[in-house]
C-alpha cells in the first residue's frame, strides 16, 4: 500500500454480490476511473471492515462503494468509520427480493449518511455513476466524460419502440 | 471491571431507545436476573461496540440482549465479534414503525445468528425471558423463579373479559 | 425415551419443510451437537406438539428450533407450552415468500419470547448456530468448535472478488 | 356446563382484545343470537385453549369467533382443536396496524380452516354476521331477522351525504 | 333449475382461476359434499352475478365459495347480494402475488361479511372444507366424514422427516 | 330526471367518505364544472349502484368519480356497468392507511378500467382536475379555465420556503 | 407534423416497456383509435419529454398514455407540463414486482392527475379502453364499438370452467 | 445571480417538505457551508426546475439537496438534468409514511443517479452531512469541521441510559 489507492473503493459483502457490483466496476471502467473492488464482510470479517473503513482516506481513497444484501449492515457500518462519502448498493436478496437490503442500507439514524441506490444492477451502475460526479467537482476531463456518458445515453434513446413482436 | 460482569448486557444504540429497553430490564429485575445497561452505538461509537462485543465474553457475560431502531445494526455487529447468543430487539422507528428495525435484525446472513423478537415493548419483554431461559439451564433456581413466573401470567388471565364500556 | 433426548430439538410443521430445515441439522453436525428432527405440526397433530412440548424439559431437552411456514404456528405455540427457549425458523410461503411466515413467528405478545431467524435457509443456519453458542455456556469443547467454525468461516472470506464474467 | 352453551363463542387472546370483539357480542345481540364470551390465550392460557376447543362441539357450540392480534394463533390453533366452523378477527396491533394479526389468521395451510374477516371493528361485526348467517340455515326465524338487519342497513344509507362542513 | 341446487356454490371469476378453484371442487368430491362451479365474472358479467346472488338462496345453495384475483370483487359483491354465507379464496395474481386479492376480498367494511381463507391452492381447499363444517352442523354424515378426513390427515403426518438429499 | 344531468356524478360509499371527496366537489366548484354527488354503497345498497351506473350515460352524465375505502369495489363495479370513464379515490382506511383501498381500486383486470389517483385528498381533488381536462376535450371555456386554474397553481409556489421556525 | 398528430399517444420510458405497452396499442388497434406511439424517457430524455407534453396538444393529441417503471417519472411529469388527460400504467419491475412503479404514478400531489392503471399487461390494455371512453364521449362511432366491444368480452365469459385437468 | 452560487442548493417541492428540509439547512450551518434553499416544484413549476437543473453547474452549485414527498420527482428529475450529484430526502407522506417517497426516489433506472437518504428528519440531517464529506474532499478546512463535528457526536453518546421513569 505504498503508492495510493485508486480513488474509488468498491467493496461488498461476499462472492455472491460480485454478480451485481461487477455493474459498478464496469462502469467506471466506462468513465476511466480508477478503483480496487473487494470483498469486505460486516459480518465474516468485521476487523477487516474496521481496518478498511478506517484506514481508507489516508490510503487516498475518495468514495466508497459498498454493496451487501438481506440484513445489509456493511455500508452504515463503513459510514459509521469514515468521513469519506459512502454509497450503497442494495443487493437483491431471495425471500424479500432486496427490500431488506434496502431499508437496512437506507434508514440511518442522523449522523451517519449512506447516499443508497436502486436495488440490484440500476443501483450498482449507479453507483459508479454517483462517484464520478462526485470526483468530477475536481476533475474537469472526468466531467467531460461523464457529461458524454450522458450524452450518448440520451442519443442512445430511440424516437420509436421497435415492434417485433 | 475487576469483577465479573453480570451475565446479561442489555445494550440499545441510544438513550430514546431506553422507553423501550427498560422493559427488559424490569423483567429481569422481575426474575432476578442480574444485568448491566449501557448505550453502544454502532453508528456513533463503533469502537466502543467493537471492544465491548469482543471482550464481552471474557468479562463473563453470558447472553446479550441488544436493541435498536431503523437501520439498526447493532445486534447483527456485536453477534459478528462473539459468539455469544445475542438476542434483537426491534425499536419501533418512526416513518416505518419498525419494519425496517425488523428486517434489519432478523435477516442476517448464514453464519452469524441473531434470535430477534417482536417489534417494540414486548419484544423487549420477551428478550428477557429468553435470556433467563438461557441462563435456567444451568441454575434450578432461576428455572423455578422463571417457571413460577410464567405460572402467575398464566393465572392471570380472567376467564371472562371485563365488560366496562 | 429412556434414554436421554439429545440437547438439541429440530421440530417442523411439515415434510416439505425439510429442505429448508435440513440446514439446521447440517449445521449441528457440523459442530458436533446431538439433536432429534421430527415433524409436528401445530395444525395438524396439535395434540402430539402439546406433548412434545410439555414433556421437552424432562426428556432432557435443552434447545428447540422450531421451522414452519404461512400462518406458521409451531414455534410460538412451543414456546406457550415450556420455558426452554425456541429459536424460530420461518420457512420461505410460495404466495408471499415467508413474509407471512416472519410475521407470524416474531410478533409474540409479551411473555412468550422466540427467538426468531431469517426467512428460509440462512434461518436454519443461524438457528442452530445460536443453539449451539447457548449450549456453550457450560461446554467449554463445543465453545471451542463454535469459535473455530466461526473462524474458519471467516478466513474463508476471500480478499477480492472472483472475476469470472 | 350441564346446560347447553349457547350456539357462538366468541373467545378472544386477552382483555385488550375485548374493545375490538365486544363488536362482536354487540352484533349478535342486536341478532338475537346466544353466545359466550371468554379470553382464552393461545400463549399463556394453552391448555384452557386446547380444553375449550376439543370440548366444544359436544358442549353444544356450533360456531366459534376467535380474535387475536399480532402473532395472533389463537384462531387457526381453534380451528386445528375442532371441526366446528372458526372465524377469525384480526385485531388491530400497534406497530404493524394488524398486518401481523392478519397474516397470522388467514395463511393457514391446507387442511385447517379459518374463515377471516377484516382487521379491528368491521371484522369484529361481520364476524358476528358470519356466524348468524351460518346458524340461520337451520333456523328461519333467524333468517327473518338477519334479512331484516341487512336491509334496515341498506335503508340507511342516505341518498346524498350531509354537507356539514 | 326445477331441481334444488346443490348446497355449495363455487363460483369463480374467470377460466383462470380454475386451477385454484379446482382444489376446492376436489375437496368437496372427497367430502362427499355436492357442488356446482361456474365463472361468474364481477367486472364482464356484472348482471349474471347479480342474479346469481340474489336467486342463489331460492334455489337451494346453503354456502357460496368464491374465488378471483387482483382488484377481486366478487366473494364481496355476492356476499353483498346475499345473506347466506360466502367464503373468498384469493387467488394469486402475478405482479403482487394475492396481496391485492386478499386485501380487496377481507377488507370488507362491516355489515357484509366474507369469510376469508389464503392465498392460493390452501384457501381453495380449506374453503371447501369450511363449507362442509358449515354443512355438517345440521349434517351428522358430513360430520362423520369431516372428522375422519381430519384424523386421516392427522394420522398422515409422518415421525420424522424423510431425509433424501 | 327529466332535465339532464350534470355532466360529472361524484359517488361515495359512505358519509364517512364525504370529508375526503368534498375535495372533489369543491374543486369542481372551483372549476365551474357542474355535478351531483351522493352515495352510492356497493356493499349495502348494490341494487341502487346497478342502477345508477346503467343510467348514467342516458341520464347525461359524462365522467364519474367514485371514492371507496376498504375492499373498495365501488369504482370497480361502477365501471363494470358503464362505458362512461371511471376515476377511482382510494379513501384512507383506518388500519391500512388507505393501501387496501389503493389496491382494490388499481389492480382492475383487464377490460374494465378504472382511472385510480391518489390516496385521500390529494386523489379527490385530481379525480376532480381529470374529469375537467376530459371535459375540456370539447369546452373550450372550460379548457381555459382549467389551464388558468393550473397557472395560478404555479403561479402560487413561492420561490423560497418561508422560515418561520 | 403538418397534419393533426392521432388522439392517442402512447409514451413509454424505454424500448423495454414496449412488451407492456403493446398491450396499449393492440387494444387501440382492436377499437379503431389512432395512435402514435414513441419512446420519452423523463430521465435520458427530459428535454424531449417536456417539448412532447408542452406541444401535445396544440399538434391535436387528446389523450396521452404513459407507462413506465422503477422510479417512474414519465406519467406525472407529463401531467405536469399539459392540461390533457394522462394515464398511466406501472410497469412491472424486477426487484419490487412494480409496487414501486405503481406508487411512483398515482400517489401524485393534489393539482397533478395521473388516472393510474393497473400494472403491467392489465393496465396497458385498460388505458386504452379508459382513453376510448373518454374520446367516444364525442364519438359516437367510437362509443358504439366500445360498447360492442364490451359486449363481446361479457359474451365470451363462459358459463362452466373447462375442467381439463 | 453575477455572484456565484453557494456551493450547495437545497430544494423542495412545497413549503410543507420545509418543516424536514430545515434540518439540511440547520445541518449546513452547524457545518459552516453554504448554501440556497428554495421551493422547486417538479409537478407545479416543471419549468423552473429544467431551469434551476439546467443552469446549477455553470452557476457554480456542487452539490444538489432534494427533498419532496409522496410520488416524488423532484431528486429523479432533476438529476436527469445536471451531472451534479443530487442527493435525495424521501419526505414523510401522509396516508403511506414515506414509503412512496423512498420508492419514488430510490429506485431510479440505470444511468441517472440520485443518492437517498433516510424517510424524514434523518435523512434531510444526513443529505447535508452526505454534501458536506463530497465538498470536504478538496476543502481541507471543511473535511476538519466534519471530523470534529462526527467526534463530538460521538463523545455526546452516554455510556449509561438516564433511568428517569
Amino acid at each position: 500500500m505504498a503508492s495510493p489507492a485508486p480513488p474509488v473503493a468498491v467493496i461488498m459483502g461476499s462472492q455472491s454480490d460480485w454478480s451485481t457490483m461487477r455493474h459498478s466496476t464496469d462502469t467506471l471502467d466506462a468513465l476511466g476511473v480508477g478503483y480496487d473492488a473487494r470483498i469486505v464482510s460486516a459480518h465474516r470479517t468485521p476487523e477487516r471492515m474496521v481496518d478498511f473503513a478506517k484506514s481508507a482516506r489516508e490510503r487516498g481513497v475518495k468514495v466508497i462503494i459498498a454493496g451487501a444484501g438481506g440484513a445489509a449492515h456493511l455500508p452504515g457500518m463503513t459510514a459509521a468509520l469514515t468521513t469519506l462519502p459512502v454509497f450503497g448498493v442494495p443487493v437483491e436478496s431471495r425471500a424479500l427480493s432486496g427490500q431488506d437490503s434496502l431499508l437496512s442500507i437506507v434508514q440511518m439514524p442522523a449522523g451517519v449518511p449512506v447516499g443508497t441506490l436502486a436495488i440490484g444492477r440500476a443501483g450498482a451502475v449507479n453507483a459508479a455513476l454517483l462517484a464520478a460526479s462526485v470526483l468530477a467537482l475536481s476533475d474537469d476531463a472526468l466531467a467531460a466524460r461523464l457529461a458524454e456518458w450522458r450524452a450518448e445515453q440520451s442519443a442512445a434513446v430511440a424516437e420509436h419502440p421497435v415492434r417485433d413482436e
